[in-house]
């Protein structure tokens, strides 16, 4: 908006169509990542059909919602989810002003290094650590706290960043669909405020997109400044029934294209498929050479029988890591 | 993204330019409806602070984010606040089916068109009608209704749409912004889904950028069909202190400029001061021939000597309607 004369806006101009040539000339190559097949070529069949003026299922700009779940279907989830890292490594950099912890669950175990005990407590001990680790600070400090450990943090298994651990093929969805005028948002189980700070530079998702699970914030003055403090109080979990409300109060618009990996995605689908031409698909983990395989009987990420039936039954996409991706993650050769 | 040959994508992107020129070179002229004064000479020393790249104060088109309360600041709010004429439109069209509503205030009172015996319950009485009115049906069914409703109710005084009740000069702010790559949100004690159909036709602002007060709603099977049940009960209010949660809820990013005109408004000003050049601004009721003339001892916009006392201290700018814009609304001559 501040160039100076006519002749600069025409060679923005310029830059922009050039910019886009590419993807409108060559659309199936943005998605190089994924192999030939039913998963690869729906994609490429619900952009072009919903895109296409005078096409019977044409969607206007804006309303090209598409959702993503974030933990396996952005990125890696196994072991265990990365934001349960970010509360155990909390829990050993606050363990010094908390000596009580020595003895009180699931701490004890975690700072043993017991991880397996720790979390035997199941939601429950899930809940403690998360308001011990993620509230009482106000909500700008705790921005810092996930930007300043997400910059090291690093997966045990492949030793890479855990912003490294996201999978290419989604990455080239997410860029394919916003060419395409969609606006991405995150739709995830996961903590809204833990998401918000590496999802623009990651996914290029802006923090406006991004819905998750939150606690309660209460606003005050501290030394004459605003701040928001993060108080131990869940507000919303935004999983299974909990996604379309959560998709009604940030976005108030039904999706078109819905993204998930597990049954806590359920109903995200379900909710997206009421509208009429509509893409659902569903990463299944059957990768344990280049990934992780798991699926009905894990605890994490579950992908039950009844989803795999549902999905069957409704016409949802079920993307197999294995044959239908060429590379999972970034780094690889 | 559509387009067949390069040539096409030429002819657009000059179209573009063309559209953006006069925007370009002539922005004081963006603000037709303004007087010339310090209110208006601080939007545009802002906008131009913010965008010029090098500034000290030059700000990232992402964030950019501008906030807007709704009743008294983009339309017109008296006697009554537009969503209450909602309430007692609804109210008239269920009688029938709630004969107990004869013998039952605030109901009774309301319709024998006694609307000051049926508003003396205060908050409560408030909080009845918009359960009983705003609540049972599905999400979608609201949205059908709440459109039904707007596209033909009119203001009582003027006999115009209240869609048409919006104040001109904030329509061009709002225009003027967006044109220098802000994005506009509003954050108002409205319920959310009342707004949400409207305002994209109305002011530009899609419903992912509309933040308002909400009730709970449930996710359920009908008929095999998925929808969202609105609840009676209460999720979030969206005013005072409520202001910041629901901007850091929904937006996930300071705001950097912010515009109220009552005590609502408060510490979302407060929250956008803090950080760092910032406009903040608040419209002054104040011009009962083209509009109304309230203030501090309304209940209705309040606008406070204490809220006053702040936006003086703070340097916050007022605006004073009869002084600063030259029309008010889009239909006057």
């Amino acid at each position: 908006m501040k160039m100076k004369n006519k002749q600069n806006l025409i060679a923005a101009a310029l830059v922009v169509v050039l910019a886009f040539t590419p993807t409108v000339a060559h659309a199936a190559d943005s998605l190089p990542s994924w192999n030939d097949g039913k998963a690869k070529q729906s994609i490429i069949d619900f952009v072009a059909k919903v895109t296409t003026p005078g096409s019977p299922d044409f969607v206007p700009v804006p309303e090209r919602i598409a959702v993503f779940d974030n933990d396996g279907t952005l990125w890696c989830e196994q072991p265990i989810p990365v934001q349960l890292y970010f509360a155990l490594d909390r829990v050993k950099a606050l363990a010094p002003q908390h000596p009580e912890w020595k003895d009180k669950e699931p701490f004890a175990s975690l700072l043993k290094g017991d991880l397996k005990t720790a979390l035997a407590g199941g939601d429950h001990a899930l809940i403690e650590l998360v308001m011990a680790t993620h509230t009482g600070m106000t909500t700008v400090e705790f921005e810092q706290i996930v930007k300043d450990w997400i910059a090291t943090a690093k997966h045990p298994k492949t030793g890479k960043l855990f912003t490294a651990m996201t999978y290419q093929p989604m990455l080239e969805v997410l860029a394919y669909l916003r060419a395409n005028g969609f606006k991405n948002f995150i739709v995830s189980g996961g903590g809204i405020e833990f998401m918000r700070p590496w999802m623009e530079q990651v996914y290029g998702i802006p923090p406006e997109q991004v819905v998750g699970s939150s606690i309660k914030t209460k606003y005050e003055m501290r030394d004459g400044k605003p701040v928001l403090v993060r108080l131990p109080e869940i507000n919303f979990i935004d999983d299974k029934t909990g996604k379309p409300v959560g998709i009604n109060s940030h976005i108030g618009r039904q999706p078109i294209a819905a993204f998930g990996n597990s049954d806590g995605d359920q109903q995200m689908l379900e909710w997206t498929q009421a509208g009429g031409a509509r893409l659902m698909m569903l990463v299944h983990h059957d990768d344990a050479e280049r990934e992780f395989a798991y699926g009905a009987k894990s605890h994490i990420g579950t992908f039950s029988d009844a989803l795999m039936a549902e999905a069957k039954q409704k016409g949802w996409i079920v993307i197999n890591m294995k044959n239908d991706w060429k590379k999972v993650f970034p780094f690889e050769q």
